[in-house]
């Protein structure tokens, strides 16, 4: 029953999100065996390596000597159907005689995509696909920008006044939001891999650019653009103290690398280092999610290039008027060009706002 | 009982509301009497001039031939103690005997503002005041800014990108919100005594400036801005035709006016026509409320001289980048000079979103 299908997919949802933090960059998958209308077995993909979620649900039946022959198994991503680190699951689900599995979404991953479905349904498995579909293409959502796009899932986070101000012209501008807004934004940092910020951001405000604000053992490695090199060691992100600082620039100087502190030379075409080239860059260095914390350039820049998933749009309830608003140097000469995106989430903070906005073309 | 009050006072409230759009510039008022538990009157201010309330709701109980003797009288506004267009109600309660009177606010009329609670007070009658009092002074909000400030109710109304851009800078930038946002906006002018614009929102958009989008008898005045006489009658708003347009200058050049189109002379301060004197004047041609549609310029001197009541914030999920935001002619150089506002409410659109900020300061 549709209804049944919903329940239990929601409980796989739960379970996934249990793993949230420690399997990345795999998915968060979790999974329920369900027979004569009762949960026989539970399980989750708990850490990176780790047994599937499908495994754990199979054992955790067994072991309370449940005969799961002609169940029903829900699972919020597609059983993969390769030998990756484990053996594949639909041989498991195939060799347990489970009748029936009900899928949240295919696997985006190249490899999998639909042929997990294709080899249970020719060993007579009835599949049903798409339940809470959404709920799961969001629980993953940094997975299938991952495995699709191979690159970091990209977020910027703004801090702006209602009319899009995020400094004065003099700079003299920390801070817009307040404290709970910051507090959160050191939350928001603690979920990625790393923190980019453009070389003017770095002369203007010298951040440290650490998660101090929330307790969290989480250590998002530092980025700068220095295209020319023109950052001395006098700030705060070069001055080889602990996590990372990656600076990537174009320059022909002499770099010296030092335990916290590396060069990334990378090809600067026409002008600029190109944020596609970046991204790769993270991405090959294992880096899964990166948050954009300004300037304007550099927001712009993301944009232009079309290379972001979603915008943390912090605004304080003030009017700055005059000054550097959010996204000043993307420029457009038809509204049609404007770039489109979708709001996905409002959170109301204590005198600030939060919207959340998806990137989905 | 307090729990008792309130649920009175939501009850005023409600019948408050009818009068809406007919009272004005009177605030809105509703009032019951209560006896033994009982509600045994009801009554409102229906329309500019005619009974209060309270008279009404007095007449309403005797109707039923109910004794009110020795009962409480709800109202979310302090009965009036002067003769105006009515004799005074608190004559009428005391006359009636009622025991206890219970107020939402007090009158911020300065020739009543407490004196009328005193007088009860002086009869050896209960008062309560404050029952739901936020609820109370938003009803009335627009009525409390007319007499304590003697001039119109402002609301500016914006349509911005995420990042505050309301313009391209080759001004080809309409619409930037979609169409709900649109009707509501025509909604919302219908609520206004008068809408007024710039002379570049003029000469960039040759609007009409009327409510079409919404069904409506309301036919709100148009204003605009002009200086030194520089628009030409080519533009919609100077066509002589129906509602009226008032245009405000301060230039010696000769002017006709016509059955709809009228010049308004105002003295020029510091090379520009101050927001203070329009207002003045629109407050004494018995205009009691303002919307304020553009542009920047406008819009930034109206918070220079704060003088603005609430602004309507539609923001359309786009990013426009370079181009113009909405406040860029207020110029501060101190974060702390920035103009704080409130955020009082949010409303989803299609795809839009309505953030509507209060000014309290």
């Amino acid at each position: 029953m549709q209804s049944d299908d919903i329940k239990y997919m929601k409980e796989c949802l739960k379970l996934a999100e249990k793993g949230r933090g420690n399997v990345e960059p795999n998915p968060m998958v979790g999974c329920v065996i369900v027979k004569e209308g009762k949960i026989v077995g539970r399980g989750y993909h708990k850490k990176f390596g780790s047994h599937h979620a499908e495994v754990n649900a199979v054992n955790n039946a067994r072991k309370k000597t449940q005969d799961i022959k002609g169940s029903t198994l829900y699972v919020n991503l597609e059983p993969c159907s390769h030998f990756g680190k484990t053996p594949p699951c639909t041989e498991l689900i195939i060799k347990n005689k489970i009748k029936r599995v009900v899928v949240g979404m295919k696997d985006p991953n190249q490899q999998v995509n639909g042929k997990g479905i294709a080899k249970l349904q020719k060993a007579s498995i009835e599949v049903k696909t798409g339940i809470l579909k959404d709920e799961c293409l969001n629980l993953n959502e940094r997975f299938s920008v991952n495995v699709t796009k191979r690159r970091p899932f990209v977020t910027l986070k703004i801090a702006q006044s209602i009319d899009g101000i995020i400094a004065l012209n003099n700079y003299k501008s920390q801070w817009i939001t307040d404290i709970y807004s910051r507090q959160l934004t050191h939350s928001i940092r603690s979920n990625n891999d790393c923190i980019l910020i453009g070389k003017n951001s770095v002369i203007q405000d010298n951040p440290e650019l650490t998660v101090r604000l929330v307790k969290t053992s989480k250590k998002p490695v530092r980025i700068v653009i220095d295209k020319d090199l023109k950052l001395s060691n006098k700030y705060k992100l070069l001055k080889n103290n602990p996590p990372l600082t990656i600076i990537y620039h174009s320059s022909n100087k002499k770099t010296l690398d030092l335990e916290y502190l590396k060069y990334m030379k990378l090809k600067s075409r026409k002008g600029q280092i190109k944020i596609a080239d970046i991204l790769n860059n993270l991405y090959f260095l294992g880096y899964n999610s990166l948050l954009v914390e300004g300037g304007a350039y550099v927001f712009s820049q993301f944009v232009n290039e079309n290379l972001f998933d979603e915008i943390y749009l912090f605004i304080a309830p003030k009017i700055i008027g005059n000054g550097i608003s959010s996204f000043r140097d993307y420029k457009i000469n038809r509204l049609a060009d404007a770039k489109e995106i979708v709001l996905k989430e409002i959170k109301i903070l204590d005198k600030d706002l939060l919207l959340i906005y998806k990137n989905i073309k």
